[in-house]
C-alpha cells in the first residue's frame, strides 16, 4: 500500500474523525419506515389505500378470532378531492384505553412477534404504519372508538405518531355511547387512488372471503357501492397453538441468548421446557452427547461459551422428533371449496392439503385448490362466444374471459390474501416450475399455464417468510417451494383426469351427432342399390345404428 | 350483521381484552431483523459471507472519502469449518473510542440518514446487521481496532449486540501498538459459505473496483489466493454536497413536522434555511399565495393546521427553479472507462451521462456503459471458435463467452455493485424495456439482449429507493426507469454505428476475397474467349479490378 500520508494531499475537504462522530445519530424506526414507506407497501396513493385496509383488516380478524368471536367486519371508504377515508369497524373484544396509543401510534409493537404462532400479524407495524402514512400525506392523526365488553362506555381518541421518537402522541380523548357492545373502528385519513382491477380494495376483500369462510365484511365503497361477503361457514377455526422452537433449526448465538434468558433452573428443565420435541430422555441424551463436564442439573445461565458450542452440537446431531404441527390450522378442504365456489365460478373444482413440513425450525403447511371452466361451457378448445366478461352471479369471478390468458393467481399467507409482488413469491415460482403440459394445459417456457383456470395456493405457518415488510410475497426458501410444488402435482393430476373425461364426451356427442346426420343418407342409398323394402331398409337402419353406437362406445372406452 | 351475542356461543376459547393486552410488548428493531434477517441480505451462508464483506468494505470507504483520503482496503478470508473470517482493514480517519460499540453493535444508528446526500451508507444498519448475524451463527463478537490520528495506540475492542435491547455490549477493551497512522479493522466470524460466480466476494470486490477506479483493493482469500485491484484514478471524487428537500417533493404531514422542528424564527427564513431553490422572492410569492393570515414574519411553530395545508398547497402552486444538482457525483466519463477497460476485455467501449433528474423531491443521475465484443474478434455473425473462456490478459472478463447469451450487466447504485435480485431492478427492467433490435442485436420479448456484451448502469442519487434494506435492487419508479433507458438508447445508438461499420468492413473483406480467388479464372477465360495475349490479359483483368473495386467502394459507402 502507498504511504497513507501522501493521499492526504489529494484531499479535497478534510474531516476528521470527532467530525465524523459528531454527525453519529440514532435513526428511530419510525423515521426509517417513513422515508422508506415503500418497503411497508405505501409507495403510491393507489396501493397505500388497498394496504390501510389490508391492515386495518387483517388486525380485525385477528383480534376476533383471538377473542372467540365470529368477526363481522365493516370497511367503509369515503373521499373529499384525493383525501380519502379508511373506516374499518369489528366486533372484536375492543382495546384497552392504556394500550390503544400504542397500537396505533409506534411501530414494532405486538403481541405476536414473540411467540411462534400462526396469525395474520407478525411484525407489530401494518395499522401503525398505515397511520403514519396518513399523518405524512394529511397530517391527520388517526381516530380510534373502541369499547371493552366490561365498560358502559367506548373510548373516542385520535393518535399522532411522534415519528422522530416512534412514539403515539394521544389527544382529544373522551368516553362517549356506541352501539357496540364490545369492537374497535380505525379511521384513518390519507391520500389515495381507488382503482379497480386486479390490486383493488374490493379483489382484496372477496380474496380474503374466499380464504375466511367464516368471516362476514360488508364493504361501502365510492357512490353508494355496497357489496357483502356474506359468511359461508358458521364456526370458528380451531385456535392456533403456540409452539417453543425445535432443537434442530436453532442457530447457536440464539442459543446462547435463550440459556442466559430462560427461567429453567437447570439444563434438563431448559431443554424440555423452552424447546418442541424435547423429552426427558432426548434431553438426557443431548447433555450427555455434549459433554464439557455438562449435566442435567447444570445451572443454564453458567453455560461457558464452549459448553454451549458442544451443546449446540448434541442438539444437532440427536435423533429428535418432528416438531408438532398442531400449531398449524390450514382453511380445511370443505371451507377452501365453500369460499371458492362461491366468489369463483367453475366447471370443476379440486382441493389438496399437504401433510405439514418444516422449514428452519418452523412448521408449515400448504394447500392447493384449482378451479376450471366455465359452467355451460364446454372447457379446452370449445369455440369462443362472446368477449367472456360477466356480471351475473353475484359478481363471481368468471374463468371463461381467462381462456386464452395465463390462470389467475390466488396466493394466500395465514389466511391473508397476497395481491402485489406476484413475480417474486415462491407461490409464483412454484406454478411456473411445475410441468402443467403433462395435465393437457398449455405452458408457455417460464410462465404460467394458459387456460379458464384460477390456482389457489395458501401457505399456513407460524412463521412466514415474506420478501418485505409490507408482506406481499413469500420468500421462495427451496423447503417451501417443493412442498407447493407437490400440492399443484396433486389438484393437476385431478383436472387432468376432468379434462380427458370431457374430452371424451366432447368425442362421443361429435360421433352422435356424425351418426344421426349421415345414416339416413346411407340408408337411402343402401334402399336404391339393394332394392330394400321401406321395411327392410329401416330394419337395417337400426341395426346399422345399433353397431356403429356399441363400436363407439367401445373405442371411447378405450381411449 | 347478526346479534355479536350470539356468536359468543361458538367461540372455543375466550381471550377478553385484558388478556390480549398483557401479551402486548415493544419489539426491538435487533430483533425483528434477526429473525427476518433475510431482509438484511443474509438468507443463506453464501450471501451473508458476500454480504458482510460488502458492508464492510463499503463503510470502509464512505469513511475514507468523508476524511478526505484515497481509499487502501484490504479484505481477508480465513476459514475453519463452516465458521469463516472476515477482516477488512481501511486507512480511513479511525473511529473514536465512545462511538465504536454503537456504529458495530446498534442498529439503526449512523450519520448519512438525517441528511439528504450522496453517500454508499444511508440506513445505519449494514455491518451491525453483519456483526448480528455473525452472533447469531457462532456466538462471537465483532473484534474491532481502530486508530485515531491524533492518537498514539490504537483501540482494540469486542462488541456484542443485546438483541432485547438493540444496544451494543462492549468488552476486552485495550489500547495496543498499530502500525497503520489511522485507519479501521474490522473482524467478523460468521457461518458462511465461499461460492465462484455471479455472486462471489470477488465479482463483488471486481465491480467495486470498476466503479470506483479511485479505490486500491488487495483481496487474500483461501488458500493463499491472492488478487490485486489498484487504483486506475489517481485522485478522490468530488466531495458530494448536502441539499436541502425541494418544495416541489415534500408531503403535508413533513412539512409540519418541518414548522414544529426549524430553527427559524420567521416563516421567511424558514422557507429560505430549510428547502432548496427558494429565495427571497420565491419564499414571498409562496406566503403571498398561500394566504390565511400567513405573512413573512409569522412564526413557523405557531402555523395551524389550516394554515400548515394552505401554504402546502401554495408551495405546490408556485413556480420553483428544480433541485441544484452539484449534490450529485457522477463517477464521470473517462473514470468509468478507465475501470471497465481494466476489468471488462472487450472491443468496442461507449459511455454517457444524463442531465440530473429527479424523483420524489431527489436529485439523481445515471450514467451508462457499454463494452462490446472481443480483441482480435470479429463481433456478430463470425465463426465461433474454442470454448470462449479465457483466463489471460489479469483475469478481465472476456466478454467472448456470451456471445449466444443474454448481456452482462453490471448494475451500481451510489457506486456499490448490486449483485442481487437482479429481475426485480429498476436497471434491469430498463434494460428489457429498450428495443436492442433496432441497435443490430438479438432480443428476444420480455428478456435481456443477446451478446457478448457487459451493460454497465450507474444511479447516483442522494437517496437511492432499494427494494429492501438489503439494498439488492431499485425500485423501479417511474421517473428513474425512464431516465435509464435515455442513456441506454444513447449508447444503444453508439454500439448500432459502430456494428454497421464492422459489418461494412466484414463485407469488404469477404468481397476482396471474391476478387482475389475469382478473377484470375475470369482472366483466363477471357484470354481463351478472345485470343487475348498474356500482355492484353494482364492489363484487362487490371482494369477489370479496378472497376469492381471502386463500384464496391462506392456500394459500400451507400450502405
Amino acid at each position: 500500500m502507498a504511504d497513507p500520508s501522501s493521499t492526504h494531499q489529494t484531499a479535497p475537504q478534510r474531516v476528521s474523525a470527532e467530525d465524523l462522530a459528531a454527525r453519529q445519530r440514532d435513526i428511530s424506526v419510525s423515521a426509517f419506515f417513513l422515508r422508506n414507506r415503500h418497503l411497508l407497501g405505501f409507495d403510491t396513493p393507489a396501493k397505500a389505500l388497498v394496504t390501510a385496509v389490508k391492515e386495518a383488516v387483517d388486525n380485525a380478524i385477528d383480534a376476533c378470532e383471538d377473542a372467540g368471536i365470529l368477526p363481522e367486519i365493516a370497511v367503509r371508504i369515503t373521499r373529499r378531492g384525493r383525501i380519502y377515508t379508511v373506516a374499518v369497524t369489528d366486533n372484536g373484544p375492543g382495546i384497552l384505553e392504556p394500550q390503544i396509543g400504542r397500537i396505533f401510534g409506534k411501530l414494532l409493537y405486538g403481541s405476536r412477534f414473540h411467540k411462534l404462532s400462526q396469525s395474520r400479524g407478525q411484525q407489530g407495524m401494518g395499522i401503525a404504519a398505515a397511520g403514519m402514512y396518513g399523518q405524512l400525506t394529511t397530517g391527520e392523526p388517526v381516530h380510534i372508538l373502541s369499547r371493552v365488553e366490561s365498560e358502559a362506555k367506548a373510548t373516542a381518541l385520535y393518535v399522532a405518531i411522534d415519528t422522530e421518537k416512534n412514539r403515539p402522541d394521544v389527544h382529544r380523548k373522551k368516553h362517549v355511547e356506541w352501539d357496540h357492545p364490545h369492537g374497535t373502528r380505525v379511521e384513518i385519513m390519507l391520500e389515495g387512488h381507488l382503482q379497480g382491477g386486479q390490486h383493488s380494495v374490493e379483489t382484496y376483500l372477496r380474496q380474503t372471503a374466499i380464504a375466511n369462510p367464516h368471516v362476514t365484511i360488508r364493504y361501502e365503497g365510492l357512490e353508494g357501492r355496497i357489496r357483502d361477503y356474506p359468511r359461508t361457514v358458521e364456526s370458528l377455526p380451531p385456535v392456533p397453538k403456540e409452539i417453543k422452537p425445535h432443537p434442530h433449526g436453532i442457530e447457536l448465538g440464539r442459543l446462547i441468548q435463550m440459556l442466559n434468558a430462560t427461567r429453567s433452573r437447570t439444563l434438563m428443565q431448559f431443554l424440555i421446557n423452552d424447546f418442541s420435541s424435547v423429552g426427558k430422555k432426548t434431553a438426557a441424551q443431548i447433555i450427555k452427547a455434549a459433554g464439557k463436564r455438562l449435566s442435567d442439573r447444570s445451572y443454564p445461565k453458567h453455560t461457558a461459551h464452549a459448553q454451549a458450542v458442544a451443546l449446540h452440537r448434541a442438539m444437532d446431531e440427536t435423533r429428535i422428533p418432528a416438531p408438532r404441527t398442531d400449531c398449524i390450522v390450514p382453511i380445511g378442504e370443505p371451507q377452501l371449496l365453500k369460499g371458492l365456489r362461491a366468489e369463483v365460478s367453475a366447471d370443476f373444482y379440486t382441493v389438496t392439503t399437504r401433510p405439514a413440513a418444516i422449514h428452519r425450525g418452523n412448521p408449515f403447511q400448504v394447500e392447493v385448490a384449482i378451479a376450471y371452466g366455465h359452467p355451460g361451457e364446454t372447457p379446452a378448445g370449445a369455440v369462443a362466444g362472446g368477449d367472456g366478461v360477466s356480471t351475473h352471479e353475484n359478481e363471481r369471478i368468471d374463468l371463461l374471459r381467462l381462456r386464452d390468458e395465463p390462470a389467475m393467481l390466488l396466493r394466500f399467507a395465514n389466511r391473508v390474501p397476497l395481491l402485489y409482488q406476484q413475480s417474486s413469491c415462491a407461490i409464483t415460482k412454484a406454478v411456473i416450475q411445475t410441468n402443467w403440459r403433462s395435465y393437457g394445459l398449455r405452458q408457455p417456457k417460464g410462465v404460467l399455464p394458459i387456460g379458464p383456470m384460477a390456482i389457489l395456493v395458501h401457505l399456513a405457518s407460524v412463521w412466514v417468510p415474506y420478501t418485505s415488510e409490507s408482506k406481499e410475497a413469500i420468500e421462495p426458501s427451496p423447503e417451501i417451494t417443493k412442498e407447493i410444488v407437490l400440492g399443484l402435482q396433486h389438484c393437476g393430476r385431478e383436472l387432468s383426469h376432468y379434462l380427458a373425461r370431457k374430452t371424451r364426451q366432447r368425442h362421443e356427442i361429435e360421433r352422435r351427432a356424425y351418426i344421426e346426420t349421415y345414416l339416413p343418407h346411407i340408408a337411402a342409398a343402401l334402399q336404391d342399390i339393394l332394392s330394400l323394402s321401406d321395411e327392410d331398409r329401416d330394419k337395417t337402419l337400426a341395426r346399422l345404428d345399433a353397431v356403429l353406437r356399441a363400436g363407439r362406445r367401445k373405442q371411447g372406452d378405450a381411449s
